[in-house]
């Protein structure tokens, strides 16, 4: 039978330490769940044709706009809008869960040192 | 500017009872989010056209499927492909959160008295 193995979100972010650099732990309809771990400032950028989820999985981070901040807790997510400029920042460090289409580019309209084009699954 | 709220899981939680009722809340690139309360046993269904994401938010339940059972804890999550059977069972109330297309009825290919036609949005 195909793979049904869960996956452990703590278990699997235990395996990086690098920040701004996600990693794949799910594949389904087209999307992709992934791992990442924010500290610092990002760059701001867009996603024309992808609408973003970004869930927290332990800490806090500020997703900023161009018109208003929303700060993020543990428990809580916000979907950014393709189309939408949006700057992660994070004072402390963050653990997040994202759920996005397979075609995502990280930094999205921008392509910078920050830019990971091949993601690892996990 | 779009809707660029937050979503606090355990705030959304908190606005229902049922089980077995998945709300919608958020919407993605066609897919949706969802929330539910799981307890007992559900019915054997598969989906011939969707991935579906279980992610424990709170408590434990077991995903069986026909050759194998695997027990989900808070924190864990499991993606079913689609054409595979599966029944969720709850020992204890369990809060559930989905990712899937939205497109998906909760009892797959079998309607009964718990298939939910319609969601709400909460």
């Amino acid at each position: 039978m195909q793979n049904l193995q869960k996956v452990n979100l703590a278990e699997k972010l235990a395996l990086f330490q690098d920040h701004w650099h996600p990693r794949i732990v799910g594949d389904l309809n087209g999307q992709q769940v992934k791992l990442v771990k924010f500290q610092g400032k990002f760059v701001w950028h867009q996603h024309d044709q992808e609408d973003e989820l970004f869930y927290v999985v332990r800490g806090q981070f500020d997703m900023e706009f161009r018109d208003r901040t929303v700060t993020l807790n543990q428990g809580e997510f916000i979907i950014v809008p393709r189309g939408v400029e949006h700057r992660p920042v994070a004072h402390q460090e963050v653990e997040v869960m994202l759920f996005e289409p397979a075609s995502v580019l990280n930094t999205g309209n921008v392509q910078n040192e920050l830019t990971v084009a091949q993601l690892e699954s996990i």
